[in-house]
C-alpha cells in the first residue's frame, strides 16, 4: 500500500496556535483544565478548524468533539483522538498532538479523496486530566459512568461537574446517552507524546503501545505510640516511621520478586504525626502506587505488599490500616492495530518498538468497547505535565504519518 | 544523718493548686507559655506563697523567681529549682514539681530549724520550655547568654524577646546581669518527673541521675528528579525517597555499631515533595535527632550518619545536604552529689537506679557552674509535654523527701 504523508506545515501550525490558547505568561504552563473558560475557547477554536476543513462538527452529550468524514451513522468508524484539556502547568502536547495530528490526518484523507470503505472520526474527549476524575468523555463513550458517578463528581474547589455542564447548557444525565455502541466503531487509534524516558533512551522513534497498565493505589497508615526522642530508650519504642523505613527499603525486593519487568510500585507521598524533630512518630501516613499491564500480576503484587507490610507491622507492635483509593483495569491492545502500526513503520523506515503505557489514557477506556491501540512519540527527557514538556517536531512529523497511514489502513479493511 | 520528711498534704495542695492556672477547658492541658498572662499568674502565686512561708523573695534580672533561706550574699547558696513555664497543652508535672517541692523544702527546714551551714535559694527559670529559645533563665545564670543572642530571641508568633521584657518593665539586655558567679553556688540539684518509660519498667521509685544527653540535631535533603510514577520504568529513576528509606532502615544497625548503649537516634519529620501518589518524587527532608552523654560518642555517631548517607546518595545519584540545626553540650553530674541522693535513697528504703536524662533540663545549664545533680520520679507510661502527664502521689513524695535530705546534706557540709 502506498504511503502518505501529513501536511507538516499545517499540522505544526495548529499545534502552535492550540498552545497559545491557556498559556500563562507567569511560568509559561498552559491552563486549560476542563470547562474552564481557556478549555471553551480551545474548544470554540477547534470547532472552527473542522468547519474550515469541511469536516462534519459533532459534539456528543457528553460534549465530546467530533470530526467527521464520510459519516453516514451506518457503518463503523475508524476513531482516533485525544483531549484538549491539560493539567494546571502543563505542556503543549499532552492531547493536543493526538487531537491535532487526529484532525489533520481526515483532512488529509479527504484532500486526497482516497477510496474509504469506512467513515472517520477524530475525537476531542473531555475531561482526560481528571478536574472531575478524569477520562470522562472517555468514559461516557465506553459507557462506564453511573447516574451516581455524575452527581457526585466535584473538583478539587468544590465545584460539582452537574451545575457546571447545567451553566453550560448540557443536562448533566445526558452524559449517559453519549456511549457509542461497540458495533458503531471499527477501530480506535491515539497518538500521545510518551511522558516517559524510554523511546529517547533507546533511540526510537515511535513506541507502538500493546498494553496500557493497570494500577492499585492505596493509603497506608503504620500506627504506633509517639514518644520523647530522648526519654524514650530504642527498644521502648513503636515507631511507626521506623516501620515504614523498613517497608520502602523492602519495595524493590517485593517488586522484583512478585512483579513483571513492566511492574512499578511508587511511594510519592509520605507525612508523619506529630512530625517534630524530637518526637519520636506516633503516626505515618503514605501511598503506594502500584501498577502492571496484568491485573493478575497486579493483584500478586499487592498481596505481596499487603503481606509484607502486615508482618512488618506485627514485629514491631505497630497497627497497619489501608485503603484502596485507585483501582484502574489494564488494557490490551489489539495485536492487529498493533501490527498494521508496525508495519506502516518498517515501511517507513523508522526506528519503532514496542512498549507498554504506564499511564492511563482515554485508549484505556476506549479498549473496553473496540479494538484500539497508541502511537507514543518520545518525550524529551521523559518530562510532561510541565512547561519543559518537549517532542522534536520532525518526531511529531514521524508520529503522524504512522497514524494517517494506521487509519487509511484501518478504514480501508472490510468491515 | 537522721532523716527529714517534707508535709506532704501541703505539697500536694501548692501542685493541685498551680495545676488550675492556666488550664485549658477545652483539652485538661496547661497552656503557661514564659510570659503569658498564665504564666504571670503563676508568678505573682508563687511569689505570695514563697512570703507567705516567711522565705525571702528575689526575682532576678532574668525573670528567675528565687525562694531564699538563710541568704546572706556572702556564703555560696545550695540551690534547687526548676521551671513554672509549660508547653502548650502540658500536664502539670513538667517543672512544677522542681519548683514546688523545692519551695516545700525550704519551708520544712525552715520550719525544723535545723542548723545549716549554707543558705538555700529554690529558684523557678524563666522559659524553660522554649518560647524563645529555651532554658533561658538557666542559661541566664550560668553566663550563655549574649545580647546578639538576646535580641534576636523571637517566638513562633514573631514576637520578640526584647518587646515582651520591655513590655513588662525589664530592660532586655539586663538578663546578662542574671548571670551567676560559680562561688556564689555551692551545689545544684533539680527534682523532675522522668518524661520517659524506664523507671516505671523497672519498678523504681527514683532515678538518680548521673549525666545529660548531649544533642546534635540535622535537617537533612535527599534531592532526586521527580518523574511520572507510570511511565519512568525503576531503573530508570532518581528517587529520593528510596535513598530516605534505605538511610532510614540503616538507623538501628548505625547506632548499634558507633553509639553507646544511651544513644538514641530519631527520624521525627520527614516531608517529600511534590508529594503527590503518582509522582516520584523529587525531594526528601527530614530530621535527624541525635543524643548521647558522651560528646565524643556523638560526634562519633554523627560521622557514621554522614558516611552512610553520603554513601547512599552517592550510590543512587542524589544530592545530599544538611544543616545542624541544634547542638547542645552534654552534662556530667557531681559524683558526689549522686552518691548522697544514692544514699538517701538506700537510708529510706526506696528503690533507685543511676541512670541518664536523654532530655535537657535547666541542670544541664548550672552543671556549668556548680556541682549538678537531679531526681527522676516515674512518668506513667512516659507519658509527657502531654494532660495523660502523671506520677503517682506516693512517687511524688518519696521524690520530694530525697530532694529534702539530699539538700539538708549538701547545705550541712563545709563549704
Amino acid at each position: 500500500m502506498a504511503l502518505m504523508k501529513i501536511n507538516f506545515p499545517r499540522l505544526q501550525n495548529t499545534i502552535e496556535t492550540l498552545a497559545a490558547i491557556g498559556r500563562s505568561d507567569a511560568d509559561h504552563g498552559l491552563y486549560r483544565m476542563a470547562f474552564s473558560e481557556n478549555d471553551l475557547q480551545a474548544r470554540d477554536w477547534l470547532k472552527s478548524q473542522i468547519e474550515a476543513a469541511g469536516l462534519e462538527y459533532f459534539q456528543d452529550e457528553a460534549a465530546n468533539i467530533h470530526a467527521r468524514l464520510n459519516w453516514d451513522g451506518k457503518r463503523a468508524s475508524v476513531m482516533t483522538g485525544s483531549h484538549l484539556d491539560t493539567v494546571p502547568g502543563a505542556g503543549h502536547l499532552d492531547g493536543a498532538l493526538g487531537v491535532l495530528a487526529g484532525l489533520e490526518c481526515l483532512r488529509c484523507l479527504k484532500e486526497q479523496g482516497v477510496d474509504l470503505k469506512l467513515p472517520l472520526e477524530s475525537v476531542a474527549f473531555t475531561d482526560e486530566e481528571g478536574r472531575f476524575g478524569g477520562m470522562l468523555g472517555s468514559q461516557a463513550m465506553s459507557g462506564r459512568l453511573t447516574p451516581e458517578l455524575i452527581h457526585n463528581a466535584k473538583d478539587l474547589d468544590g465545584h460539582m461537574l452537574s451545575e457546571v455542564m447545567t451553566h453550560l447548557g448540557m443536562p448533566p444525565l445526558n452524559i449517559l446517552r453519549a456511549r457509542r455502541q461497540p458495533e458503531s466503531i471499527h477501530a480506535f487509534v491515539e497518538l500521545h507524546i510518551e511522558q516517559g524516558p524510554v523511546l529517547e533512551q533507546q533511540r526510537m522513534c515511535i513506541g507502538v503501545v500493546d498494553a496500557i497498565a493497570g494500577l492499585v493505589r492505596w493509603n497506608i497508615r503504620l500506627l504506633g505510640e509517639a514518644n520523647h526522642a530522648g526519654t524514650t530508650p530504642m527498644n521502648m519504642r513503636k515507631d511507626p516511621l521506623q516501620g515504614f523505613a523498613e517497608v520502602a527499603a523492602a519495595l524493590a525486593r517485593i517488586l522484583e520478586e512478585n512483579g513483571s519487568p513492566r511492574s512499578t510500585a511508587t511511594i510519592g507521598y509520605v507525612n508523619c504525626f506529630p512530625g517534630a524533630a524530637n518526637v519520636v512518630p506516633g503516626r505515618v501516613e503514605f501511598s503506594l502506587d502500584m501498577r502492571d499491564t496484568d491485573m493478575q500480576v497486579l493483584d500478586d503484587l499487592a498481596q505481596a505488599f499487603r503481606k509484607s507490610i502486615s508482618a512488618i507491622a506485627r514485629r514491631r507492635d505497630l497497627m497497619f490500616e489501608y485503603d484502596e483509593v485507585s483501582r484502574l483495569q489494564a488494557a490490551a491492545c489489539d495485536s492487529g492495530i498493533v501490527d498494521c502500526i508496525g508495519k506502516v513503520c518498517r515501511e517507513f523506515g523508522y526506528h519503532s518498538m514496542q512498549m507498554h503505557s504506564g499511564a492511563a489514557h482515554d485508549s484505556m477506556m476506549m479498549a473496553g468497547i473496540t479494538r484500539t491501540a497508541m502511537i507514543f512519540v518520545p518525550s524529551m527527557a521523559g518530562r510532561s505535565h510541565s512547561p519543559a514538556e518537549w517532542t522534536p517536531w520532525e518526531e511529531i512529523e514521524k508520529g503522524s504519518n504512522v497514524l494517517l497511514n494506521t487509519l487509511y489502513r484501518l478504514a480501508s479493511e472490510a468491515a
